[in-house]
Formats: C-alpha cells, structure tokens, sequence
C-alpha cells in the first residue's frame, strides 16, 4: 500500500478520535462503568461470531506452521471468553480514577486550588498475539476516560476483529461514541510508523510484547512511550539470612514461573555464607533443574556448576538458568544491582533488620524486597487491579501500570475576581 | 572538535555523574539542605569572582551588539547575586520531596507495601543566557536528591563557569562530591545531539528557553524531555460575567507581562455579550496600547478594530495583540479552546456556578481558571516554591514543575518470607 493511503488512513482514525476522547472525558463514572458492562454483554453475545473468528486465526497459524506456545497465545474457547467478560467487569467495578483531588489548599490571594486527575486523551497500543488484550486495553481505557486506537498482531486479525466489532457494538448500545475504540484493521506494517508519528493526535503509546516490537516503537515514536525493558531481577542472601526461608524464596522467584520479568536471573551470596547457604539453595534449585552459572568462589563450594562469564550478570535467561555471584557484604550487592541490574525488581534476605532498610532504601529499583519473593511485582498481587503492563521507565508511571496511571492531572482554580499584582 | 573528542568528553562527564548521584541519593534531608548552605555560603564568597567573569561575558556581548533585552539578562550585579544567595537558600528551605509515602497497605499475604518518591537520577538541562539558571537549577536538583549536567549559553560562559566552580566548591566543603553538579565547558554546538543521545546516562533533559532551542532538544533527544511549548492562553466572557470583573482580568491577563506564557492571547464572548461587555473591555485595553483582531461580529460592535484571520486564533503574539472571537455558548467556548489553544492555561468570567463547573471540567488545559486572571500559572504563585519550568507535557509533570516533579517513585515490599503461590 502506497505511503498517501497510509498517510490517508492514519488520518482518518486520528481524526475520529480526537472527538471520542473528549466526548469521553466529558462522561461521568456510571456512564462509563454502564458502557464497560454493555461491551461485556455484546462479548458475550457475539461469543459464536467471535470463535468463528478465532477458528479462522487458528487455522491459518497451523497452515503457517506457527510455534506451539503462540497457537496456545492466540487460541480462544468459551472459558477464555468467560475470563475476558468477567475482566472487562472487574475493570469497570475499580474505584473511578477520574476526579481524584492530589492536592487542595488555598493559594496567594485565598485563590482555591485543586489539583485533579484526568484522562490521558488518546491512548494507543501496539501488541502481538493475544486476542485478549484487545479487550483488556480497551476496558482498562474506558475506565479512565481515554479513547484507544488498537493495533494487533497479523495472527489475530480476526478475532481481533470480532472482539473489536462487540466493543464497538457495546459502546453503540450505551449511547456511546463507537470510535473510543479503534482497531486498525489494515495490517500493513508500514501503517505503524506513520501512526506514531502522531504526537499531534495520540498522547501515549504503549507497546506490549517482546523485545523486538518495543525496540521498533521506541525507535521510531514521536509519541511519549511508557515500555517495558527487559527484567534482569536479584535476590541477594546476606550472611544473617534464615536458610530455609533464603531457600524457599529464591526457588520461588527463579522457578514458579521462570519466563515471566519478575522471576530472577542473578542469586548474590554474601562471602560469609556461601559455606553455610549456598549448598542447600543449589540443591533444592538443581532439584528444579535449574542449572547454575557461578564465579570463582561459588565454584569452589559448587564444583559441579557451569563457571559464569561477565555477560551472565546482566542476562535476561527467562529460563531455568541461575547466575550466582558473591559479594564482600550488602554495600557491594547494593553497587553490584544497579550496575547490572535492570532496576525491575530486588530483594534481600536477612534478619538483620538495618542492613535490610540500607538495601531498601539504596537499590534503584521500581520494587524492593525484604524478605519477600520478586514475583509479587503484579498490579494484581500489589492490589492496583488489571495492569497495562510493569514499566520500567522512570518518568511518569514506574512498575506495575493499572489505570491511575493512564491518567494525568490538571489544576482547577477558582476565584473571586483575583488578578496578579 | 571532532565527533570522537565529543564523545569521550561526553563519555567522561557521564561517567563522573552515575556515582555521584548515587552518592547524593544515600544522603538524607539534612545532608542535601547543609549542601545547599555550604552552596549559598560558596557564591557570596566568590563574588567578586563571579562579577569578574560577568563583566568578560557582557564586554563579549557589547562587542557582539547583543540586543539590549539579552544584554539584561545576562548582567550580574550585587543585587542579583543576593538574590541566587536567596533564592539557593530558599530551595534548601522547601520539605523533602524525597521518601514521601505516596501509598500505604497491606497487598497479598499481608506483604507491607509502601509506594515512596525516589530521585530521577541525573538530570540535564539545557538553557540559554541567563546564568541565574545556573544556581536555580543545580538547587532544585539537589534538594530532589539529582545529579545534574548543565549546558548553558555561549553567551553567558565565564558567568556560568564562575558560579559552577562556586557550587563545586560549596559541595566539597560539604563533604560532597563536586560531580554531583556538572557544567558543560565546552561551548561547540555539536556537543548537545552527542549529551541527548545518553538516555544509559541521563534520566530527564529540561530545556529551558526560546521555541528554537527547546525543538532541537526535542527533535534529537532519546532521553525523555518535559518541555514548554507555547502558551496561547484565553479568557472567556460569558453572558452571565460581571462587567467590572471582565474589565480588570482581562487587562491583567494581557498588559501585566504580555511576553510571558500565562498571558492570553485570545478572549472568547458570548454574542450575547458583545454589546454589553466588550466596549468597556476595548476601552481599557486600547487604553493600555492594546492592539484588537476582532472576527466579524466583533468588528460590528468595534468598527476601528482590525479583522482577525484564522492563523490569529492560534498564534502566540507575547505582546500587546489580543485576538477577538465570538462564541454562542460556553459548549462552543469549550470546543474552541481545546481546539486553537495550546492547553496550558485558560479561564471563564461568569457569576453562574454551573456553567463554570461546566468549563472547568471540560476545557483541557494544565490550568483552568474560574473569575481569576491566568497569569496566576507559576510555581510562585501556585506555592509549590521554585519552578523548574511549566511544562505543557501531559505525561510525568504538567503545568508549573517543581522539585516534586524530579523525583520519580518506588514499591517498597516488607515481608515475612512470603513466596508467591
């Protein structure tokens, strides 16, 4: 397709949502907890147009021969329909993010001052092959007040389609403005450029997948981006850490779910426990078969073990691989994980109540843990409902993203005729 | 100087600035306000110095036939320095931004999580001639807990490099390490896309000055940017305001200090209103040298009034020029201002309390104003303390930014051995 019609049809949807976003923005909480229960039922309705739909994706990635662990990604049944109705009800039952006052006093001349959270605008978000997060974004969207231009993987186009269709057949029932919800429908992958290149029309764009589509987004957006990096995660065991809880943690963060962010990549021991620690932690690790990549120290009370090179400190294996690294003492774990670390998620375990608020308060990273499995960083587990995704960007929203963070504020003035002097 | 000489002069200030912002953010409150002292205490020492280098830069712009407005800007005199002294003072006197609990409770299996501002990290700022920039902003950053890397202008360099040495010298007497507060001392152009191209190194680049410099920031940096584009502010008078109250916001709004972002560019009338209000209004802003571009309507009512174009509505005149445009309702009011305006500051004149509210929520600008003027939009004025700058971005920081506003956050998880089922 020609760069004109791209241009032509990027246009087009810029153009429509602008004015969906600020009908939107305009609508108050029960309008928008009834539109997000009317896309509920339209899901539910069209669940026959929606599996035909997926059986259609689901036949073309078995011509295309498309690995196994994304059929599984991208196929849909009645259970996983169930499970996206009752997210999009979930969604619609948080608190309203909207109208939060952050701030309220009075100010020079007894002006009234508020500071008060509102939508981002226009959000869009670029993703690879699960259907549900069509519905998921759209809902999370709706609940604080942003229209979504979508744009899926080729894979899913058409249940991404359907899903869309009952979203915007939902919208249409609740008297709402069926362009809050966009999906692109053209999958030519020159469209995504000239899409964000839109700073003018769209005011975030979240790219949600593996590395290669973030690094894509991020290099051609003029588009703020909230991403996800990579998530190279540490527990560091000190010398006063109880070693059956040092134990538990670590098998926990490194092999309940090990290709997930917040699961480990890097085990630091304290010199002074590798003797006492380090065999108990590898057995019960080599007993999950996970293999282990240590220094020369760890070498020495693990024989049996793979020697580890520079690059293992800062690799993301989202497998069952361990790099162990010994440290002098908690001021060197603490260097060692901000200089290799990711700045995703850390802990520490200890006894040592001080030692445990030094590593707290001096590794950089979004979360901190003492004593505590790494794989609590979840806007779920942290209680902030359905996440759009854990950032590990600095600036404006940091770690798990739920929908207070598609907002923003502004400060609301009232007066009695002040001017300034 | 060749691109290799820039980047391994770059590398090295990059370098220098990781650790010692690290350094800084293990300092505590009372660590980083004894800095600031020991920073106030250094500058009045040094003068006589600091006049010294001021009176090469402003021989420079005589000879270079500076214009008289920049030539203001760039002179050191006792008086000022008293008032960098002053102003240093007053930054260490602000509230710790740093470890304020944001968020508090109990998550999964009773896990303490507590959500608490951190520094950004290092941040760069990039400005123009005025070397006050110089103190104010390596205070806002140091009170914030951040390293900073300051890149002035060429005009201002002997200025800039005394006060820098100052600061450095204030921060060794404190014990702490002078690379917290960096000047960039070479003056070649072709240094800034090489410091923008660091998004490893620096966390948040503010530009501070004129329309061209803050684009090219933009248009080069990888590093994420909070940035002030342009203020094409309005009031709007509606059938309902009160004459008097028009008459005094209006001429408060637009002759206070016209070249300056809170001025407004534009007022929107209600038809019903023309006849009413708007001769007392042309009155006294003709009266104050008030140039009017009224739309037709306007021009039935001020027949000597010269006719707007529709480039008028969106232009950001920083002078004594004010566009005229008739509305029918607040709805259309709304609709205009969040269309032509640039969303940073717009108010209402009304005594109907609906209608405000109206506006207030639906005009979608980082301030809105009820029967105030918007010059009103400024830290200062807000009671937020030193302003790093108004920001026009939605993401991060909107509207006045101060030292709030560099910090960043992060989840503090405190467990008891919790692993994640």
């Amino acid at each position: 397709m020609s760069e004109a019609v791209l241009r032509s049809h990027v246009d087009d949807i810029c153009q429509r949502t602008r004015p969906a976003a600020q009908a939107l923005a305009a609508a108050d909480d029960a309008q928008r907890q009834a539109a997000l229960e009317s896309c509920a039922q339209a899901i539910e309705q069209q669940h026959e147009a929606i599996l035909t739909a997926n059986a259609q994706d689901m036949a073309a990635a078995e011509a295309n021969a498309l690995a196994p662990a994304l059929c599984d990604r991208l196929r849909l049944d009645a259970g996983r329909i169930a499970d996206m109705v009752a997210g999009v009800r979930a969604v619609a039952s948080q608190r309203d993010p909207l109208g939060r006052v952050l701030d309220q006093r009075a100010i020079a001349q007894e002006l009234q001052l508020e500071k008060i959270t509102v939508p981002l605008g226009v959000v869009a978000v670029i993703y690879e092959s699960r259907p549900n997060v069509t519905v998921d974004t759209a809902a999370l969207c709706l609940r604080s007040g942003n229209a979504c231009i979508l744009r899926g993987g080729s894979e899913a186009v058409h249940s991404n389609r359907a899903l869309a269709d009952a979203l915007q057949e939902g919208l249409r029932a609740a008297g709402m403005n069926p362009d809050t919800v966009q999906l692109i429908r053209n999958q030519d992958r020159a469209l995504v450029p000239v899409l964000l290149s839109r700073d003018d029309a769209i005011d975030l764009v979240v790219p949600r997948g593996g590395e290669g589509l973030i690094r894509s987004v991020v290099a051609v957006s003029r588009i703020p981006v909230v991403k996800h990096d990579k998530g190279v995660c540490s527990l560091y065991v000190h010398a006063d850490a109880d070693v059956a809880m040092a134990v538990e943690l670590i098998v926990n963060a490194k092999c309940q779910r090990p290709g997930v962010c917040n699961a480990i990549e890097n085990l630091l021991i304290d010199r002074a426990a590798l003797a006492s620690h380090l065999p108990a932690i590898a057995q019960a690790l080599q007993a999950q078969g996970v293999e282990l990549r240590c220094d020369r120290e760890g070498l020495a009370v693990l024989p049996d073990a793979h020697p580890a090179s520079e690059d293992d400190w800062s690799e993301e294996y989202l497998d069952l691989i361990l790099a162990v690294k010994t440290v002098e003492d908690y001021q060197q774990a603490i260097a060692f994980t901000n200089h290799y670390g990711s700045h995703h998620s850390d802990g520490i375990i200890t006894n040592n109540g001080s030692v445990a608020e030094h590593y707290l308060r001096l590794v950089d990273s979004a979360a901190v843990y003492h004593n505590a499995s790494t794989r609590f960083t979840d806007g779920g587990q942290f209680g902030l409902g359905a996440e759009v995704g854990i950032s590990t960007n600095r600036l404006h929203a940091r770690g798990p993203m739920g929908i207070d963070e598609l907002c923003t504020y502004k400060f609301v003035v009232r007066g009695a005729g002040q001017a300034r002097k």
